[in-house]
């Protein structure tokens, strides 16, 4: 399989990376590295990005820029941080990308627990989160060709501590659970699901 | 108790306003007409409205701008109808409006069951839906002196029948339904619910 790795560099897209590329064909797609440069929050990057890839099998994105910060200081200008990020981009990452994939292809998003849990400085996260997983669900009724679309929805992960004080009370989601996730989403059957790594 | 009601010349800001105007000194908002006009698409525009109104009890919020229409036609242009309008309108009238509202005074929001059962041609509205019901579970967990919030998400409403042949299956929302969602949210205590009335 092609599979494009948005958000390759990160915590979640390099454990990936290195737990699909033995068997599968890996685009890897960072802001500032990887085999393809895109800033996801620009649609022509996007455009230009699936023109040099060319068809691909599956897509999937661990791209989740937000703000994170006390709420008081949270104005509309912060709230777009999460909206062109975690929102738009993985939203126009599909919008666009669905004519380019293969027939029976599968993009797979990241949302996150927080859409339904929320924790204080993470409003920006929460709304993106249930901006994609509402864009998820209605995609999946519209997509032709058999092809596929998913979140994976993870808690607060383990390889990345620094986060832990945030989240009192989550049970971190390991790297295997998260690749599982992954793997449901790109080597199964389902649509239009949010899974629960 | 004062009420700001947003979305007032709409079929369900209309019902709302007689609903309550009896018991209840009404502020009618809306884009065109009503006691102020507002553009909820900017910030600059909502927080005139608070300083004009200045202390309230309540604000409701019918406003859902979105972009209905085939999904082969939606590019990001097309979707920002709903990320402008029903996505950040909304949550920068609470945004805002939180330095305004009186102390245990209640936001209520509108979102829709397309959040959770998509309908063909309605992706934009599910996306924002999402997103406001997430900042609302977030909001309400950092809203202080007993500020409250919520969502009321009915499906398709009885008085707006030219929608019914896109929500095959779907049984409306009756207007006292409706009502009787935004009272629940108004004059009861919960806060960070999604009500489906």
């Amino acid at each position: 399989m092609k599979i494009i790795i948005v958000g390759a560099s990160g915590t979640m897209g390099k454990y990936l990376v290195t737990a699909f590329e033995k068997e599968h064909e890996i685009i890897r797609v960072g802001s500032k590295s990887g085999d393809v440069q895109v800033d996801i929050t620009s649609p022509e990057e996007i455009e230009n990005l699936f023109k040099h890839v060319g068809p691909f099998d599956a897509l999937i994105s661990t791209a989740g820029p937000t703000y994170v910060g006390p709420w008081k200081k949270m104005t509309d200008k912060e709230f777009r941080k999460g909206v062109e990020g975690k929102m738009m981009g993985q939203i126009n990452l599909v919008l666009i990308g669905q004519r380019y994939i293969n027939p029976k292809g599968s993009f797979t998003l990241i949302t996150g627990a927080l859409t339904h849990e929320p924790q204080l400085n993470f409003a920006n996260a929460s709304a993106a989160n249930g901006a994609v997983e509402g864009f998820v669900r209605a995609a999946a009724i519209e997509l032709e060709n058999g092809i596929r679309i998913n979140a994976v929805s993870p808690t607060v992960i383990e390889d990345s501590p620094q986060y832990f004080p945030y989240f009192p009370g989550e049970i971190p989601t390991t790297m295997k659970q998260l690749e599982y996730g992954f793997r449901k989403s790109v080597f199964g059957a389902n649509t239009g699901q949010v899974i629960k790594p």
